[in-house]
């Protein structure tokens, strides 16, 4: 089975758009991965084809309707162990562990919100989870659903290539990844660290654990502490 | 001065991609920001063009040139009090804070990674800040931007109108957004809350708040901490 994309958008127009170029874009051509897009405008039931309305209680903006929504979700011939996602600020942070399991299943159902939100009945009554990208606010979901297709459709077997593999990249041992270097040797005065062109494998390689431990320390203190949470760092007579 | 992004690619024709649809797409057309695109590839000095090169030290994977980009950088006309972001997963996560204080300003440099990464000494020598959107790897740098990009043009002066305004929105108080309702009043057998039908704004708000706050407690007690360390929850009796 081929690992598919389910999008829902009031903006199809936009698919499949940066998905469609580089590395994603040449997969999505040699069908290593499917992408569908589906109107939610289509889903509408009145004669003005409206799929929002304003929100019960008052407020500023317009919330998309859960009917429109429902409608537009069962119409969709989806099989039901697939992940429906919606993409909103309020959702479960999106991790790169989070993504490599979605890139290990059939490939989720994704709502792309638009306007202050989604009514909350449709996302109860049809089990959607929240999934947000950051702690930040877009003016909807679709470069958000992007975002996450693009970072699970990279890790589908035979998108990368083996020299390109994601084992010594960010996150991949809960720790930011080293700095890179490549010629020239020479750059404004300023020398590739020796330790680099040695040869040596063994020095090489502590060198960039160093270096990734004391930036993720450095930057991110709460990737440090939750990692040495699961896997205490050995005592220092080991180095 | 209009809010200008301009963006170093290696695949300009990614742009404006989705950013050209919709609410930026409108604003972009009505010239409330600007859009800049740069070619990184136009700054190759050899004949097959090239722009990376393997990992000092070994690995998988191919590293953006430091003086290619550099070239890339300087032919830039920019005023030097425009922020210099490069997309990365190593970098300070974006927030909502970091985007109200980047979109107050003139608008970013952005320089979207590819490969491997990026040679650490253009981004040293050029004083590039590093930022992620989110922690997952993504193909390269251009859906980030584009979500940096999408988060502050819908803040400008203009873009979104008073309706929509964005006072009451995930983060704006360090809160998720509580939930949202809208007709038709039924749905599946499901009903919307009564308090949203009182017409009785202080209960009203009193419901949100009290939604919003068990939210982010449940949700993201990240989020629920740092804010009860900036602003301790006054004693229940004041409820």
């Amino acid at each position: 089975m081929t690992w598919r994309a389910t999008v829902l958008t009031l903006f199809p127009e936009m698919f499949p758009g940066p998905l469609g170029i580089s590395l994603a874009g040449k997969a999505l051509t040699t069908r290593l991965w499917a992408l569908d897009i589906h109107d939610i405008r289509s889903s509408a039931t009145d004669r003005h084809r409206s799929v929002d309305d304003t929100p019960a209680g008052g407020g500023p903006g317009m919330v998309l309707r859960a009917d429109v929504l429902a409608k537009a979700i069962d119409s969709v011939e989806t099989s039901p162990d697939r992940p429906r996602l919606l993409m909103s600020p309020r959702g479960r942070p999106l991790t790169q562990s989070w993504v490599m399991e979605l890139a290990a299943g059939p490939g989720p159902l994704i709502v792309c919100g638009r306007f202050e939100g989604v009514d909350q009945r449709v996302i109860e009554a049809r089990g959607l989870e929240e999934v947000s990208i950051g702690d930040y606010v877009l003016s909807g979901g679709e470069i958000a659903a992007m975002a996450l297709i693009d970072a699970c459709v990279r890790l589908l077997p035979g998108v990368m290539g083996k020299a390109e593999s994601g084992e010594d990249e960010s996150f991949s041992h809960g720790l930011l990844e080293y700095p890179q270097y490549t010629r020239p040797q020479d750059f404004e005065g300023r020398p590739i660290p020796d330790v680099l062109l040695s040869g040596d494998h063994a020095k090489v390689a502590g060198w960039r654990r160093s270096a990734s431990e004391a930036l993720t320390e450095a930057r991110r203190p709460d990737l440090w502490a939750a990692r040495n949470r699961q896997n205490p760092p050995k005592s220092k007579t080991d180095g």
